[in-house]
């Protein structure tokens, strides 16, 4: 086990999470820290029945910390993480900044734990969109090689951080009200729209968020010319990312077989009774730490394509419940571990 | 010109838009008739600067009426609409029923006029997320082949008419209010959700919204066998359907190129500058008679793949104005027409 586990970012939407994981799933370890900003620090946070006093984040947070669980903006994991890897910590991290180093390992447990096990530094959990869709994947190319992705996402304002769900509440009240709102996480009102940007435009018109989903599913993945078609759009919707996925693979598998590949894979629970209004909704799967997909059905434009439809809680699996789960692997497998 | 034109199903969702757009386009007619159902005939209606009363729908209603634009549940429509075409009316049909019976034309004006001039039964006007879709696909298909579409939708309450702006803006309030909510449109609660079926249930796993979409494309194109995958989801938004769409085409259609096809196109708009922010939003596309276009970029997972987003007011180019743009075409082409 750990002794020390400091937790950076304790404040923000996924840190709260990751607080209430380590005390549900009786995390071990010997001592806490709850880490934040200049700005949140000195907040007292409820955690494992005492009041915690979340202290600043400095470059000497990581004095004889073993373990660092961090959820924070890319800037600060850019800046702070290179000091717990020198004070020899172990680092798993939320952010976006350092998935895609090639000395860092980008880990989903059910996918490729081997990554965590072996990393030398850094340890990165994919970006939320990525983790829900990865998982999804990973037992169809399993059982036949994947030839192509295109995945069209519906995902909610907790993305943008507890300012999001904010943002969405207070924004919608005045949209029914007839007042206007300044919106602090959206470019544009979020309110009874849909907004097909996430993150700043990058190559070929792609958005960042969009070619996250490219680069982090192959890198994940282990293929790195998997050819992927993301379109990233922002829905009213509080908690809980959805995405339509279509994928072709080396022969057809046909949706009993894909649903029978869901239901034997960990972490994924299959909910496919359309006729009786059965499927994954993001309200009933936020709160939850499994992916979820249904409407499994043959893709009627290709003779090796199959669709369906997912869904996963952004701030559990697709951020905070895969941090541990990290965690949880890394901690079972050390040397001194009692388990 | 029509002499005598009925206007059915005047006080639903539609019906009253097509009200309002028959007196902003200042359609040519000698009289109007305004019809609905039982339920609501005897409702006064503002029409062209007067209240007109709301007469009752029945066999009899059609004598000496010209031109009927109707817009009813599937069964009213199957009831009603043979005595309007016995009474010897043209009669252009919103509804669902007619639309894929072989003898009917299935028209949008800029795609195939001449299924409208050429009709000898009733018109039928496709569905919502049809019509904005097919009327996007037309000039790609010009200018090379369509061999692919994948489609995910993301459409608005007002699709389930009226009941479903208010259900929308009635449940989203008591979901801030922590109260519960009846919904009379929807199976789940649609307030901060995304429900990924719309319709009944069809062959193969698919609904009958994603399988108007295949079929009734094909229709319009005039492509029995495009290969065709939809999948259709409800979100939190009022009016304004939106789509992410995927194409493949013979050769590859860049996308200089097709926002040039798409801006020549009538009836379309580009909306396309991400990096400013500029695409189409259904919040600011409701009102207008477009097709709105925007992120066209190239399909990074085919080579001859093009991706896009398409919004559309519902109940405009998806309903009303597709209708009345049907009539003006026949009005203009009238052997007795003054124009």
């Amino acid at each position: 086990m750990f002794e020390t586990v400091a937790v950076v970012g304790a404040t923000g939407a996924v840190g709260r999470i990751m607080l209430k994981l380590l005390e549900e799933r009786a995390f071990p370890a010997g001592e806490f820290r709850l880490l934040a900003s200049s700005r949140s620090s000195g907040t007292a946070v409820s955690f494992r029945g005492e009041q915690c006093q979340v202290e600043e984040l400095t470059h000497d947070s990581f004095d004889d910390v073993d373990l660092v669980l961090s959820s924070t903006p890319d800037q600060v994991a850019a800046e702070f993480l290179p000091s717990a890897i020198q004070a020899g910590a172990t680092v798993i991290d939320e952010s976006g900044y350092w998935r895609m180093d090639p000395d860092v390992a980008l880990v989903v447990p059910e996918i490729n734990p081997e990554a965590a096990l072996g990393a030398a530094g850094i340890i990165a959990s994919p970006n939320c969109s990525t983790t829900q869709m990865v998982l999804a994947l990973k037992p169809l190319h399993d059982a036949s090689a994947l030839r192509r992705v295109i995945v069209s996402t519906y995902q909610a304002t907790s993305g943008a951080g507890a300012e999001g769900i904010e943002d969405l509440q207070a924004g919608t009240r005045a949209a029914l009200d007839g007042q206007s709102y300044d919106y602090r996480c959206f470019a544009h009102p979020i309110a009874f729209n849909a907004i097909p940007q996430i993150g700043s435009v990058k190559e070929q018109g792609y958005t960042s968020e969009e070619m996250k989903m490219v680069i982090e599913t192959r890198k994940i993945l282990g293929l790195p010319d998997l050819a992927i078609n993301a379109t990233c759009v922002r829905i009213p919707v509080a908690n809980g990312h959805s995405e339509t996925i279509t994928v072709e693979t080396e022969r057809a598998i046909d949706p009993d077989e894909a649903r029978r590949l869901f239901a034997e894979h960990p972490g994924i629970s299959v909910l496919d009774d359309p006729a009786e209004g059965i499927y994954p909704l993001p309200t009933a799967c936020s709160g939850h730490d499994d992916v979820f997909v249904g409407r499994i059905r043959r893709d009627l434009s290709s003779p090796t394509g199959l669709t369906f439809w997912c869904v996963a809680d952004n701030l559990r699996k697709g951020a905070a419940t895969n941090a541990i789960q990290i965690a949880e692997l890394l901690s079972a497998n050390r040397s001194d571990s009692p388990r």
